[in-house]
C-alpha cells in the first residue's frame, strides 16, 4: 500500500493545493502585477511546459540570476515542475563567479533579468550549449541572442498540465552554491523532502497563516529565500516581490499591503528601524533574522514599533534555517541585558529538525556549559543530501555521519548552542558571506603583495566587514586603494575589504600558520560582545 | 548521504525536542497533577522501558482503556518508543467489543483506568497471556490479579534513555478500531510518518503556536485526539485533561487555564455555548470541529462569544482530519445563510494531504457541479497503511489505487467538497459513530423479529440517533422497551436505538434490497436541512 499512503513529499503539492484552493486570490504582487493563485500556478504550468519543450530533461540544471521577481518565484515551482533543478545565483557576484557557477552546475538554461543582462552575457562568453532567457514583465527584450520571456512561454504550447508530484522525494529540487570558504563555492544539493519539511516547520516557527503578507527582502536566491518561496505558497498567504531592499519603500509596503512577515539580515533591519518613516506599525510584524544576531539596541527598537524578531541560525548547507531561539516564559521581560543575551543566542533545532550538537574533534559532545568550545554539527531532513559533483568535499562535511557546519560555539545548560566563532574564514556583511580566503587569494595575485590575512571586523552598519592585514615586497609603494581597487577587478565589489592595514608581518604559529584569531582579537577588543557573543 | 539527511519521520522526535526546549515548561494538566516537559519525557521513557521489561517486542501491540488522563498522552509516546504500536479503545464499548479487539489486535498488555476496571476484567475473563495494568495517579490498585502503574514502572529499572528514532517511518505507530460498518470493528494501522505529517498539518491550520493551551474534550481514543496528542507536543503546548467531557468543567478551565484550543463533534460545543455558564471568552478560542458540520445557530453562537470554529473532516482510515472548509475572503462575512452553507461542507485537503476525489463508480471524478453524487476517495500520506490482518478489506478500501471513505459527496465548483450522505450505516451520534449493520444485527438476534432496518434520525442534542424500523413475526407481543433491552445487553448502550417504530414491511428494490434512503427521506422531511447537507 506504500505507493497509496505515502505521496512523496514536494513543495509542488502546495503550489497544486493552493492554486485549486486559494485560486482566485491574490498570491503575488509585484509592482503593479497582480496574480492570483491560479494565475500563479498557470504561469508555472506554462514555464515547466516550455523549460521541457526547450530540451531540459528530468534532473537537468536551470539557473536563475533574478532578483525577488514574480518569474523568481515561479521558477520555484517551474523548474521543479519540469523535474529540472533550481540553480538560483546570487546576483551580486562577479562574472567568473557566475561563470564558474554555470559551468560547475552544468546549467542547460539561464534566466536572466534585463537589468543582469550585460553580467550574464559576460559570463556565458565562454560558455556553450546555454541557452539564455531574458525575463521582463514588459517583455523588453533587446539582445537578439536571448530569448525573450513571453518566447520562452510560447514554447509552451497547448497541453494538458504536468502532474504536481516526484517519484522520488529524495530527488534534488535545487542547487544553492556556497559563498565558499575555500575560495571557490560548493553546490548544495537541496531535496523535494527536505524544502517540503523546512517549509513546514517556517510555517509553524514562524507562525504563517492564511492572512500572511510576506514581503520579499530576503533574497530568493539565498537558499531558496530560507525556503519561504515554498512555505508562503502553501499557506495560500501573499507575496510581496521587492526588487531592491531600500527602506522607504518597504515602510510603503509595510503600510499599503498590510504586510505581516519578512526576513532579513540585522543590518536590512537595522535599515528599516532606523529609517525616517519608521513609526509604529497598526498589526503586528513577523520578522525572522539571522546572519548574525540583532544587536540590544535593534531588538529593542523593532519591539517598540510593533516588529516581532525571530532568531533563527542555519547555513546553506541546511536549507538555511535550521535552529531557532525559542523565547522561554521564565525570561525576563524587560528590555534587560540578559533578556537580550538570552535572545542573541542561535538557539535550538526547529521542530522539524534534529537537535543540534556541538562537538570536539573526537565527535563527542562538549559540556553544556556555556563555556567549552567545539564545532557545531546537525544532520537529519534539514541538512542538504551532499555537495554536487564534489564526493570528497561531501564525505569531509559528513565526517563521524553529521553535518560540519564549521562553525564554533558553544552548549549552555539550558541546552541552547550560542555561536563563539564564526566559521573561520567567512565574514558576514551585511547578510552576505564573504570568504575571506577568496579576498586574500584575490589580494595575493597583486604583485606587490607578499602576504596577507583577512578577518571580520566589526562595522555598525553591515555587522561585519572584511580587513585586510597585508605585508608588501619592501620596497615597493602600493596604496591601499589600488589594492581595493585590485581586489574589486577580480570578485563581487561587496567582497573587497574597506581597510587595508599594512603590516610587517603577520602573526604566526610555530608552524607558520597565520594565526588570524590574534588579528581578531585586537579588532574586536573595544567591542561589548563579539559577534554570536 | 540518505541516513544522514533524511531521519525517519516520527511523532517521537517532538517529545524529544520539547522535553529538552521545553524542559520546565507545564506540560499537561491532570486535575491538581502538574508535568513540565521534561517530567513528561522522564515519564515516557519510564514507560517504554518498563513495557520491554515486561516482554513487549518491537510491532507488539499494547491497548490501552483509558480517558484523558496522563497515562494516556504518555502512552501515546511511551508506546511507540518501545517500537510496540498502541491501540486506543474506546472507553464505551461493551465488554464483547473490547474482547474483540483485544484478540483482534493480538495485545499483549493492556492498560486501563481504575473506573472501567469491570469491563476490562471482564473482557479479559476468556482471554489469555495478556497483562492488565490499572493506571491511577493515587496509585489505587486494588485487584490482585492486575499490577499497579508504579508496579509497572517499577520494572523499567536504572538505565540509559531510549532513542527517540524509529528505523522505518513507514512503521506503524497505533491501531485504531473503526467503530464498524459492517459489525465489526476493523484495525486501522497508522505510520509515524502518517502521524508527524498529521499533526504537522493540524498545528498549521489550528494555529497552534507555543503559546497553545489545549483542552482535552475529544477522547485521545479517537484517532489519537485527531493526531493532536502528538501535535500540541510537538509546539509545547500545554495540555489540559479532562476525564468527563461537563460544559461546566470546561468552562472553569476555558477561564482558570486560558485555555485557547478544543476539538469536538457539534454536540460537544452546543453543550458548551448553550451552558449557563458560557459568557465571552477574553483570548479567542479556536475549535476543531468534525463528525457532523456544525448548524448555523452553533456558528453563530460560538462566534458571538469568542470561539472560532474550524470545521474539519476525515475518518479513522485518515488519521482523523483530512479536510478543512478553508474559509475565503470574498464569503460573506455577515451571519448570512449563504455562509452558513458554504463553512459546514467539508471543503478541501489539508495543507500535508493529497487532494479529495468525488468519483463514480468508474474512478472518474464527478462534474464539479455541487449536485452530481459520487464517493469521496483519499490517498497519500494521510490515508492509512491499511486494515490490520484484513487483506481482503484493505484492497477493497483501496480498489482503484484510492481509499474509499465510503461517504457520498459533492464537489462543487469552486473545489469544496460537500457530504450528501454518510457512508450507509453509519449513524452519527455524538460525535460516536454507530453502525447502523452492528445494531440491526442485535435486533434480529431477538426471536420476535423478522427484520429491521437502522436509519440515523435528526436528534437536537445528539445531531443524530438511531431509530429502528422493525416487522415482527404476526401474533407476537414483544414491546419497544424489551427489544431496546434486548440490543443493550449486547453492544454498546450509547448504541442502542431510542425509538422504535413497528411497520408491516420495509421498502425495499425490485431485488429485495432494503431502500433505507426512504426511512431516511421521510425522517428528516421536516429539517431544512440533511447532515452534511
Amino acid at each position: 500500500m506504500t505507493d497509496v499512503c505515502a505521496t512523496a513529499l514536494t513543495p509542488l503539492s502546495f503550489l497544486e493545493r493552493s492554486s485549486r484552493v486559494w485560486a482566485d486570490k491574490v498570491a503575488v504582487v509585484d509592482g503593479t502585477r497582480r496574480l492570483t493563485y491560479a494565475d500563479l500556478g498557470r504561469q508555472t504550468q506554462l514555464m515547466a511546459r516550455a523549460l521541457i519543450a526547450s530540451g531540459i530533461d528530468s534532473g537537468d540544471r536551470v539557473a536563475v540570476l533574478l532578483p525577488n521577481v514574480t518569474e523568481m518565484l515561479t521558477a520555484h515551482f517551474g523548474v521543479p515542475l519540469a523535474r529540472a533543478v533550481l540553480v538560483a545565483i546570487n546576483t551580486r557576484l562577479a562574472v567568473d563567479e557566475i561563470r564558474y557557477i554555470l559551468e560547475h552546475s552544468g546549467a542547460k538554461m539561464l534566466f536572466v533579468h534585463p537589468d543582469l543582462l550585460g553580467v550574464a552575457a559576460a559570463a556565458l562568453r565562454t560558455l556553450s550549449g546555454i541557452e539564455c532567457v531574458v525575463t521582463s514583465g514588459a517583455d523588453a527584450s533587446t539582445a537578439s541572442t536571448h530569448l525573450s520571456w513571453s518566447e520562452f512561454i510560447g514554447r509552451a504550447g497547448e497541453s494538458w498540465d504536468l502532474p504536481w508530484t516526484v517519484e522520488d522525494e529524495n530527488s534534488a529540487i535545487a542547487l544553492n552554491y556556497t559563498s565558499g570558504t575555500t575560495g571557490r563555492p560548493k553546490g548544495v544539493l537541496y531535496t523535494h523532502r527536505g524544502a517540503y519539511l523546512t517549509a513546514l516547520g517556517v510555517l509553524v516557527h514562524c507562525r504563517h497563516s492564511t492572512d500572511s503578507v510576506f514581503l520579499w527582502t530576503l533574497p530568493m536566491f539565498h537558499c531558496n529565500g530560507w525556503c519561504t518561496a515554498w512555505a508562503v505558497t502553501a499557506i495560500g498567504g501573499r507575496h510581496i516581490c521587492l526588487e531592491e531592499v531600500r527602506p522607504d519603500k518597504i515602510w510603503n509596503l509595510l503600510r499599503d499591503e498590510g504586510v505581516t512577515h519578512f526576513n532579513g539580515a540585522p543590518t536590512v533591519i537595522t535599515g528599516v528601524i532606523n529609517a525616517p518613516e519608521a513609526s509604529p506599525v497598526t498589526t503586528p510584524v513577523i520578522v525572522a533574522t539571522g546572519g548574525a544576531p540583532p544587536s540590544p539596541t535593534t531588538m529593542s527598537k523593532a519591539e517598540g514599533l510593533g516588529i516581532e524578531l525571530i532568531h533563527m541560525y542555519g547555513l546553506t548547507e541546511t536549507y538555511g534555517p535550521y535552529a531557532i531561539c525559542e523565547i522561554q516564559d521564565t525570561w525576563p521581560t524587560a528590555d534587560t541585558v540578559e533578556r537580550f543575551q538570552l535572545k542573541a543566542r542561535q538557539g535550538v533545532g526547529m521542530i522539524q529538525a534534529d537537535a543540534l550538537r556541538v562537538v570536539g574533534e573526537d565527535m563527542s559532545d562538549v559540556a553544556a556549559d556555556g563555556v567549552t568550545v567545539g564545532e557545531i554539527v546537525m544532520r537529519g531532513n534539514n541538512v542538504m543530501a551532499g555537495y554536487f559533483r564534489d564526493v570528497a568535499g561531501t564525505e569531509e562535511a559528513f565526517r563521524g555521519g553529521w553535518f560540519h557546519s564549521g562553525d564554533l560555539g558553544v552548549m549552555h545548560p539550558d541546552g541552547y548552542v550560542e555561536l563563539r566563532d564564526r566559521a573561520k574564514d567567512v565574514v558576514i556583511s551585511g547578510g552576505e558571506n564573504i570568504s575571506t580566503i577568496e579576498v586574500e587569494h584575490a589580494l595575493v595575485s597583486h604583485p606587490s603583495v607578499v602576504e596577507v590575512a583577512v578577518v571580520g571586523v566589526p562595522d555598525a552598519k553591515w555587522g561585519e566587514r572584511p580587513k585586510a592585514f597585508v605585508v608588501t615586497h619592501s620596497g615597493v609603494a602600493v596604496t591601499e586603494a589600488e589594492l581595493i581597487e585590485h581586489v574589486r577587478q577580480r570578485i563581487a565589489r561587496f567582497k573587497a575589504p574597506r581597510e587595508i592595514e599594512f603590516v610587517a608581518e603577520l602573526p604566526k604559529t610555530a608552524t607558520g600558520k597565520i594565526q588570524k584569531f590574534v588579528l581578531k582579537e585586537r579588532e574586536w577588543a573595544n567591542q561589548t560582545a563579539r559577534i554570536g557573543g
